[in-house]
């Protein structure tokens, strides 16, 4: 099974560890054996200006994917959003009025569903291939959450190079490691059975640590310089 | 202390992950230091044929406890349901009535206490030894649900040498290991302080694979196949 | 950020695991990289004569944690309550009732607030340093539940050269090993990015064991006695 999934995740922190905005939209193609990302896109935000509603990441989670999907082909779309495993492309609204969520998330979804069920009705009818709303059940949904963290850490290189310093939040329980020309990271539940992934970087005159939030437990902190 | 258990655990899964029945019903007894089973018993079902609702496997669990409690005389047997500790001889209308649980829940344990209620009662005046429904709180039901994963991939490489293949789902946050002449499992879970199994297996001309289940996160595949 | 943090856990256990009242209040200091602590304090309670309803428990780290932080000046104390990060000066009857938690919470509150918000009023009078209820999301709280899981081991070892043994329940998934004129202590949870404690103890003559609580899934048990 070939999965392309996307998520958005990493924050920049204050110096009292006060978030300011998300900073990575990640897609990613999951294959066989799902341990990791087989190829892997992103697109940065504006920490500075971020809507914290959530909507804006889920926006530009399924525009990402789709982008993935179309050069790769899968054989699913994963997004992040747990409404039940649900296809997109049938989110009108008696649908959302009948799922089981809050009426706060079916207003949500029903503002959400003006782009995004047109998008996925175009890419199915283009291509037969379904955008599911499967959310944290799936494991190319946090594939890619480990990929928003890999793409966080490299945004805080280049940012830490300009200002001289960056601190970001990584998304839960994973870890990362600015090696020579790129940067490794691993989530930190082993019971999700050793899922990893790696990106390429300019890594060089960088010194870094890492160590948990003291504010939110179970996810870390990265803190980037120049040297 | 000694302790019986039971769980069931293990499902036979579709190229596509799809559950299509469950496997095996583990009955273990479990001695101090409590973090593996002294003895074990299975009871295979039939995944083609299998009552999804969790009926099957509950009765199943607490005649195969009765079994192996009958030979080794622990001092209490756990039975992995969440109705709070209670006492399995004591279910009677009111007593399910005054339970903290959901109507639906009513329904079902009333439905089941005409088998479970008889069979707790008879085994308590013959023995003296109390049948709890204690749930995910024991860690005897949790080494249980280890073994029903041990002997899933036991059926699955039995399975493989008929069919050539076989594709199945084990427990959740488990894995296992086919060594020569004998199966190996483990809980991916550190926080259960290292709970494991053993069983013996004929596990020659056998190739396997163990990997995450991409859409249920925290559940591992093991594909067997005859080489 | 220097930060002051109280917890309360391990509990004297009968043979059969049954726990018969609380050991150990451990107030500590925790600063940047926020793994383990700088300084630690513990006030012991009777087990044998424990209210178990939680509210000794709540106001003997209050008193703790302004004991250590008036000491050490730390810039915020946090203690275990899960009412969301609220001053505790601030926690007047209609600010108890504005909150999101059930009508006995509330009563809970209102009768704790009685003691500890005048407390916190006067230390932040005194100091600046606000008091805040942040609950289980601060990684210092779960720095002080593995203190005090360090101390409920020193209070095992000197029960047990008294009483020949000692039977105690450790905080949820944390490990300790008794190691020459100290104890060592550990998160069992990898999630939680490497948390760890040690104190000194006299250690000589004493013989150990850890082991999972077979009724409690993810809680170990030390026995500990004279050799």
């Amino acid at each position: 099974m070939r999965i392309v999934s996307a998520d958005t995740g990493g924050a920049l922190l204050t110096e009292d560890y006060e978030p300011i905005g998300l900073i990575a939209t990640a897609a990613v193609l999951v294959e066989k054996p799902y341990r990791t990302a087989t190829l892997s896109r992103v697109k940065y935000a504006n920490p500075f200006d971020y809507d914290m509603s959530g909507r804006q990441a889920i926006r530009d989670e399924a525009f990402l994917a789709v982008e993935l999907a179309r050069e790769v082909k899968p054989d699913v779309v994963h997004l992040d959003s747990t409404i039940g495993g649900i296809e997109v492309r049938k989110l009108d609204e008696p649908t959302i009025d009948a799922l089981t969520i809050t009426d706060r998330g079916k207003e949500v979804w029903k503002d959400l569903a003006k782009d995004l069920q047109p998008l996925a009705k175009k890419f199915w009818e283009e291509t037969g291939i379904e955008i599911i709303a499967i959310g944290k059940s799936s494991v190319p949904v946090r594939i890619a959450e480990i990929y928003a963290g890999l793409y966080t850490a490299k945004w805080a290189i280049e940012y830490a190079r300009k200002e001289g310093k960056a601190i970001v939040g990584l998304p839960r329980y994973m870890k990362v490691e600015i090696r020579p020309g790129k940067i490794y990271g691993e989530s930190l539940d082993p019971r999700e059975g050793g899922l990893f992934g790696e990106i390429e970087a300019e890594t060089e005159g960088i010194g870094w640590e890492l160590y948990p939030n003291p504010l939110v437990r179970r996810f870390m902190v990265l803190e980037v310089w120049g040297e």
